[in-house]
């Protein structure tokens, strides 16, 4: 095995650093992966500029990166589902499998969720890193690394979609065209909704937007009122939506989601925004509309898997616009972190581009 | 049949008047009541104070009341259910039946909905009254007229906790103590919450909670704060919540519903507040917790029904402090709206009290 | 208005005429409709051929015909939501709108249902038909009105898809590729179903499946036992199915479906079979395996016609190989009863082909 | 600690021991029990009668038990919900925690569970015993030792009710009033059922089903027809039941469960029976009702405790008729075996009696 581990380390705000650190060993319940490739996210960015996101600060150098696939390089005494060789996406976060949430399938709420990223704990921005078994996927021969590594913010999209009941009949607004935005629509055209409007401040993003499937897109504008709004996005879809998913997650789209959506609809809420937000919550509550939150995701990656494997959501690769090694990462932040040659996703390569790929990656 | 028909008929703010009424015809579909008694319902008592609700403003003399039962006195050509001498229940709200609300079972949300005492249409504090059959609920010997009318507001607690899932190990919540935070904790005991706390502002309402089986209460006390209010209830339960039904619906209560429960768990909101409210939402949808709005009822007559009928919450008479008959209407109104006597809930009566009841309502 | 009202009556026994009657005066919330055009369904056959099917026995000479799609000609006073010259599917049920199964959204158990071509109740083979408005959905003007009629056998595969919670990720089973069987199968596929095997005795049938998007296929066989049935579906598949869908409901079916689902899945059971069969049941209750029944379907018209007039199932148009005019209706069903040249859908026109539709159907 | 390990061995068909077995060791997930007291379950004399139970065959020398509470003698390093000296429920079948199952919360199906005194697994009747620290669950004080133990079948009807949707207005049929009928009539109760009636063949178990709480019985003769049943358990409920559970499983109560059961209405199925019944599918399918089975229970321990502590089935130490030491092994199974003395449930103490309660077992 390669001694080499070059690996991304964040040691506080704007100081992320690459190193040589020693190859982790494994418990019986894990494996040994040798990365692939890692997508950058938007918390990763926040990490590096702010040091911190809510609770989570950076008290120690950590790791950076959770979006990820990675081959399996050594197997664990007591694993059963994988052997050295197998190509995986790997979920970032390892729940304790003990408490009520995680033996009531809801292992995300779990308040001992060991997460990639998430101080204090390691993410994968790496050559080698151990990992549950259980929590890899293997990848069918036909499915790319770096299709693997996008499951990480499609099963945001997925679980999001499932937290709103979205299917076929919904009729669905989208506020937010970014990536979380996109993965949203993809996972909400092949779970069989009837429309999907999605709105930005930006037409740009709506162009990508549109180029996967939304069926109508919207420009939020600064100067028009809320109302006028609603009623331009009823006039568009051409009916009320009777489910919203708030990618954005600010008071102004909370708001919009509570006023446009039918009654006896619901509002999902992936989107993060401030402490506290100004809401007309009687409106929303005497049409019994569900507002409910997203945290990450629950046994979507099965789910998000199946959906790329099956050829349903081909448009997923038209996210990833942007390729650097691994002894490229700062430069690869910096596209991401300013949106620089219009970034959606960028992806960073642990390894030689479509080396583990049957087909290429593109 | 009698020719008296005297009825209250609210003429505008602060002017309620007796007046002789038609006797009504009735539709095929309908059967005439010969009311029994009437309850004064926090929404009649705001009609006469303020001339409106929200968007429904009196713009016409309108009868008040809505949480009625009367004996079936006539009956219409198509109407299968009921017979001449039955003694009723009266739903007070009629769905279209027709609109994709009322077809798929959440007709409280149809457009069309014609509820009684509230503008445009009339209520039913009233000798003789005309509605659907079907919305009208015959009772058992033993459950009495004063029952029949509460099921109007316990039908609101029991929507309440259908809404928010509340059943066997439930742990919870229920902010205010008025009538309708009553009625809730009522409903959630019966359906086999494990362990209830109830809040008010007021510790003489809380005493008669206790008495209808909260196991804990807490009194908000003013300069107490928010985060500590949590910290007590957590601490008074011995546990968070994991279901919390908001009965005041005030920013306060909105709040203190977000913040108090468990991750995965779910607010129940039923009581109206302002038009804006600042919101701790990030809060609660980062762990999960869903916000369920509560607008009247829906199927839940039936259940409140069986509830009383199978003896399970005898409480619920306690809930009724005083009687009036319908000539002392503006006494009855006056003892509400102010709570003379610990008022809780009002009862008039269009007949003799106990006239149609074979066992007396104490 | 034209006087002609040539009608499909069925007599008794192999008794079916064509007859002038008059035509039908409409009630308020009703609308007369020129009908354009009516697939035939196997119940229609079947009561050609026995004149019953279970309890529904023909007694009086009834109209044949249900699947259909018409224009409006006249609307009664009180409907809102049609006019002259739309264009509408006809969902062929109409129920009472007040008993407790109408008010809880499951208005297909209605005991006072009154559908078409169900003795007593008359069909719609005619020129001129009356219908409830509110039971009837106008199609946009690219949907053709041979899709408006197929969305009758469409929504009993919508409906058997929503009560087996079919979504994305669903790895489904479906024994049976007869016109129901294949709309099912289409359903599942627009729900995200990210595998369907299909099964028949007929290798034809399999064709076509494959040809609207099956995954796989199956021939049942007649000697090869069930066990071995059952592992070949699951190696076929890859993996063992978590929904199973029984489109023929014949004992071997219903056996199959049970011992081929996983563990916590779920089977419905679509076709009717025989008043009693044999089951495994305790092998599949020990897996906590549901079985579900379809009874035709409930607020599924909306969906299924979301599903066509967004272009994803376009292959719902190959179900009709055959076309024939009203006064070809012998032929017609001659030609459905023995599958001559290889039948699935028979289409009957009442007016001439195309003439409603801007786009050709083909 | 004690050196004594007195432990019930069954070594074959009707060989059952009595033996020192060594203390065992723990793990650092587990605690090491002082076992306090073991109920006999069917499922255990079904054990020594005839070896094996369907796919379940004793093939070593097996210890016995698994409806047990014992109390904590040490604690494994990583163990953090309990402590030396907690009194404890066991809930006897350990998951693997990283199958599919376990992580969407039914871990109950999950194919590397561990289940005591189920081939080739170690039961707990023994005085020293290791188990999964994760499924022992304190017990409140004035919980007692022998309740803790109920726990075990307590869960079973709460299970099914849950699997039911049992829930306030529910009409609910039980057939069978053994052990497991019985508790989940209590359960069904504690969630709110409006009325239940439970049938046997036995009167003298529906006095004991009276007694807790049943409100109508009924006694199936063997002479009755399955039509004439039906119609005589309407007659008797007043009313078609909406839930039927059927806690006994042959081919007599599957048929009158699905037979008497109301349109959409559903059937779970608890008890074992025949590998092959023959059951009116058609009928029920057609009707729109679920067949749901259920396999022991899946995270049901915590509200069955909370149904016990919080004193909602006070009536649960009634189904305790006969008490031995554990030196009395034979005696207790003889006893549970043949019924004698009216025996319900049998329970073994492995210390002296009472010596764990604060308050008298009675």
């Amino acid at each position: 095995m390669a001694k080499d581990n070059l690996t991304a380390v964040l040691h506080g705000v704007e100081d992320l650093r690459l190193e040589q650190k020693p190859i982790p060993t494994i418990r019986d319940d894990e494996v040994l992966l040798e990365m692939d490739c890692v997508g950058i996210c938007g918390s990763d960015v926040h990490y590096l500029v702010h040091g911190g996101i809510g609770p989570f600060i950076l008290k120690e150098p950590m790791i950076i990166g959770h979006e990820a696939a990675g081959i399996v390089a050594k197997v664990g005494k007591s694993v059963k589902n994988l052997k050295v060789g197998d190509r995986v996406a790997i979920e970032p976060g390892v729940s304790c499998r003990m408490c009520h949430f995680c033996k009531e399938g809801r292992y995300n709420l779990c308040p001992d969720m060991v997460f990639c990223a998430t101080p204090p704990c390691h993410g994968n921005l790496t050559k080698f890193y151990a990992h549950a078994a259980d929590f890899c996927f293997k990848l069918p021969d036909h499915v790319t690394m770096e299709e693997g590594a996008l499951l990480e913010p499609l099963s945001v999209g997925v679980h999001a979609c499932r937290r709103g009941d979205i299917g076929v009949g919904s009729e669905v607004l989208i506020l937010g065209a970014g990536p979380i935005g996109l993965v949203t629509l993809l996972a909400a055209k092949a779970m069989g909704a009837s429309k999907i409007l999605i709105t930005d401040l930006l037409p740009k993003r709506l162009s990508m937007a549109k180029e996967l499937g939304a069926d109508f897109t919207y420009v939020i504008e600064k100067d028009v009122s809320e109302e006028e709004n609603v009623k331009r996005i009823h006039a568009v879809m051409g009916s009320e939506p009777n489910k919203t998913i708030d990618c954005s997650g600010v008071q102004a789209t909370n708001r919009l989601a509570m006023l446009s959506t039918r009654s006896g609809g619901c509002v999902v809420v992936v989107g993060n925004g401030p402490q506290n937000v100004s809401l007309p919550l009687v409106y929303s509550c005497n049409r019994e509309i569900d507002i409910r939150g997203v945290f990450r995701y629950c046994n979507d990656y099965p789910t998000a898997l199946a959906l790329v494997a099956s050829g349903k959501i081909p448009g997923i690769r038209k996210l990833v616009t942007h390729h650097f090694d691994i002894t490229e990462t700062a430069k690869a932040f910096e596209t991401s972190r300013y949106a620089l040659g219009d970034a959606i996703k960028v992806m960073i390569h642990c390894q030689k581009r479509d080396q583990n790929n049957s087909i290429k990656f593109q």
